[in-house]
């Protein structure tokens, strides 16, 4: 018997230009975009405390991003012309600049802490993320700086630590504060896909050519684990690169890994 | 017929004092003390723009608090001089330092921004928060940081925001986490006392003298309700000082009602 609507088909997978022209935030078009072109789904986290180490690394393994992923508050010697360096090393390899901050603070005060302070993070950062658990004023605060500049934010529905409490209904209720802020709302940090509209991003962190763990709790998956089996968009990947040995070679591999993945799934 | 054990005896509240000898951890030993000596349990919430108000708060409402409230990284003019001016008013006035981090990443990266950056918080806050979201992780690797520098860590099991998801199992699992880290973790931000110990401390934001919310779905409570009726000890106050005409006649009225509620509470 044949299915009776055209929702019971499965699901054809899309590619990132199909996406791109999906999608209506400018943030989320631009990346499927540049994923397509570069042939990348990888996203490095260059967790450096010094900003020539940033600037060096992104500088280097820039071709084989689409994105790069800051902890501005970890740098030693930031400055204002770091960013303006790090915005044209982005603008120069075509990759976008996701600020790691984890917001998770009541409306008001994340509004401040977004667009103010010495980092004044609205200002560069395409994209932010943000943790649920303050509830739904999280989200609007940052809105209300970050829509009218066309920025983009994640939510945390899931992590990859050990013991964390981002699981069952804590997830379902993120799930809930994305779809109903698409405006802003792009897509989520999770560990798996979380929900078939495929104008949003699914990011997950904690990635590795070989599984494992820290001593403080993270949890390592494998590139083809994540895209291939769990189908997420995109893999960040931070020690696998930035602590190996040749950080061009490294980044080359986790692009590879990662676009095979993804091309394996394509129909 | 008599309570078989002294266990079931109604619990007696215990002074600032008394609770302050029963403590082991030397923050909030000194907590207790400077609540009891100044008569106050009273954290006022300092979020401004510049050091220079930030500082001129801090010098007129010094005497009536115990703690000050900061965050860092909201104001746009910081430099390394202002931490110094802000220790020195701290140390005259005789009242702790608390930076509203709400680290919320693994232990790794909450190492860093607790140690690192322009803002080094461990060098100077003895308290900071964290949310329990991350899993036991992010208490390890802020502790891996502040346990040799005396800091103190509160976990956030409750907060005051609406639709918050920091309830039912999160909270239990956040009070869990903190009794099995009372080396470092010394209480809680909660909207009420979670947890019999004394040695423990619940603070509780979002405080005003007249119920209400802002538009970012921030929801007061009163002095009154806190600490009498919820059994919480401290009383974190924000815009209902700062934004106040007479910021002065504004502490002293919330100091009062804050530790009228407690005496109250005393047999």
């Amino acid at each position: 018997k044949p299915p009776s609507s055209i929702d019971q088909l499965p699901k054809k997978v899309l590619t990132y230009g199909e996406r791109s022209e999906l999608c209506t935030h400018p943030v989320t078009k631009e990346l499927f975009k540049i994923m397509h072109e570069k042939e990348t789904n990888l996203v490095v986290s260059a967790d450096l405390k010094t900003t020539k180490e940033v600037l060096q690394v992104l500088k280097k393994i820039g071709p084989h991003i689409c994105m790069a992923k800051t902890h501005i508050d970890i740098i030693e010697d930031y400055n204002p012309e770091f960013v303006t360096q790090l915005c044209e090393i982005a603008k120069k390899h075509n990759f976008l600049l996701f600020e790691d901050r984890k917001f998770a603070d009541i409306g008001n005060t994340v509004k401040l802490q977004y667009s103010s302070g010495l980092y004044r993070i609205s200002d560069w950062a395409h994209v932010i993320n943000a943790h649920s658990v303050p509830g739904e004023g999280v989200v609007k605060g940052l809105k209300e700086v970050g829509l009218v500049k066309d920025r983009a934010c994640l939510l945390i529905a899931e992590m990859s630590s050990l013991g964390n409490l981002a699981t069952g209904d804590y997830t379902v209720a993120t799930i809930k504060m994305a779809e109903e802020n698409k405006d802003f709302v792009v897509g989520f940090i999770s560990q798996k896909k979380l929900c078939d509209d495929p104008t949003l991003v699914h990011m997950t962190p904690g990635v590795k050519l070989e599984c494992g763990k820290d001593s403080l709790g993270q949890q390592y998956l494998t590139p083809d684990e994540v895209i291939g089996r769990r189908g997420s968009d995109i893999i960040i990947v931070g020690r696998g690169i930035v602590q190996a040995h040749d950080i061009v070679k490294a980044a080359k591999a986790y692009q590879q890994a990662g676009y095979l993945a993804y091309q394996q799934l394509l129909p």
